[in-house]
């Protein structure tokens, strides 16, 4: 079964967790955002690991498949996220960069900030590209 | 105001997400789980980047923790999670080694397999530890 | 000039900082050795954390190419190498295990050990593997 | 036996690889250089990964410890590089940004250029800030 015949999530990790992405704006740059509800928190009330590279996960592959798609899918194969700052309640935003823009993989940095603009979270990604008939749940990744 | 003066959040991303760590058993290893269900998910229905390292960051933070807690707490400092093989079922067992622990901080190696046990994704995580009067929210990271 | 015009260098990093890439054994792993001269050391007189990253790369590029070489090249695209503890003399040896054997990347863990066997630092890579044709001075990484 | 009795080497790895490490700036920024002689290649004659991961780990040591030596020192925990565009002749220029200066450690970002300004490699690492007393060949990283 390939990715495009699979029955499409009702939920998704985005949903779950609040996270948009806004995909690339003219300039591109490409967006995201969070808000610092209780269901992004890990068990001592600052946003978990987790959401800060999920958010960016989610930003730099819409981004990466609005360019490359629908003829091929954009799938995450590296994701080394650093945390500088703890985050306990606001907002979110994600700015992101494409470092690399190759034939099969793309190359991201990410910064996340606060509300007071202060940064908390920076992410460098590799988004594999790949036509989407070779990719199915038995398959293997790149 | 300190982590430990914090209200604790009644919702955490580890129950959006449906993430169980289980911490560390007698010979040293720590380990988690997650169902696979749509939450889980990005929008073409196979598990989230983020939801791997989501699942990393839960199993090492809170192992860490274990051991240095309560008078230190576990940060992340660094998650870098590598994908291997798509997953649209089941669920996905974490197995985590600390290959150090240090003083300041522990590198922890993860590995996630899915129900046949075959290799999904790896993840490499520093967790920082720290004093916990020292980390408040209107504070920075190690 | 594609690489296989390009003349090949007389002196190499490897020859430089006394770096030894063994190729893979018969169960599939591959070594590597570099002794501690001050060669490879930084300023204070311990190993540069540039030497570890040096031999990882050096011991899995070459390890990929014995086996998708001649046809195809095999080019480092994503090097982490987190680092453990000092080192000042002996040797170092390393042991690096392929976690993904894709069509376009392979991915690869190398651990590092002093003489007494304790572990100095670990290395994650990702090795791009590509047609040599498509591949020169000029032209850009995958 | 510390840091400051090891004997100083008479040559190191900057030497062996023709590294330079400049120091910062009076705006902040770090910068290195490398000139792409046979020293710092792989054999099939491009600029060998672990130079890059050298010429970055080089630079960001330097001028963290500029600021928090002599009393402290500064050792690289985690040097991560990823590599865009291969080089065979020229000079490789960095460009250094520290993206957090905690109390025990800094976060880097390191451009690297090649003499057309075309991005090469871009690395991300932690540098591990330490009292230099509590530092010795025998013992362990932080």
């Amino acid at each position: 079964m390939s990715v495009g015949e699979r029955p499409l999530p009702d939920e998704t990790l985005e949903r779950s967790l609040g996270l948009e992405a806004f995909g690339t704006d003219e300039d591109g740059v490409a967006r995201g955002r969070m808000a610092v509800s209780d269901r992004v928190k890990q068990p001592f009330g600052i946003v978990h690991g987790g959401a800060y590279a999920s958010l960016a996960e989610s930003v730099t592959s819409r981004a990466t498949y609005e360019e490359v798609g629908p003829g091929s899918g954009a799938f995450g194969q590296s994701n080394h996220t650093t945390f500088l700052r703890p985050v306990s309640a606001g907002t979110i935003d994600a700015v992101a960069h494409a470092r690399h823009r190759g034939r099969t993989s793309w190359v991201w940095d990410v910064e996340m900030t606060d509300e007071q603009g202060r940064l908390c979270a920076i992410s460098r990604l590799i988004i594999a590209v790949r036509p989407l008939e070779g990719v199915d749940g038995s398959g293997s990744r790149p």
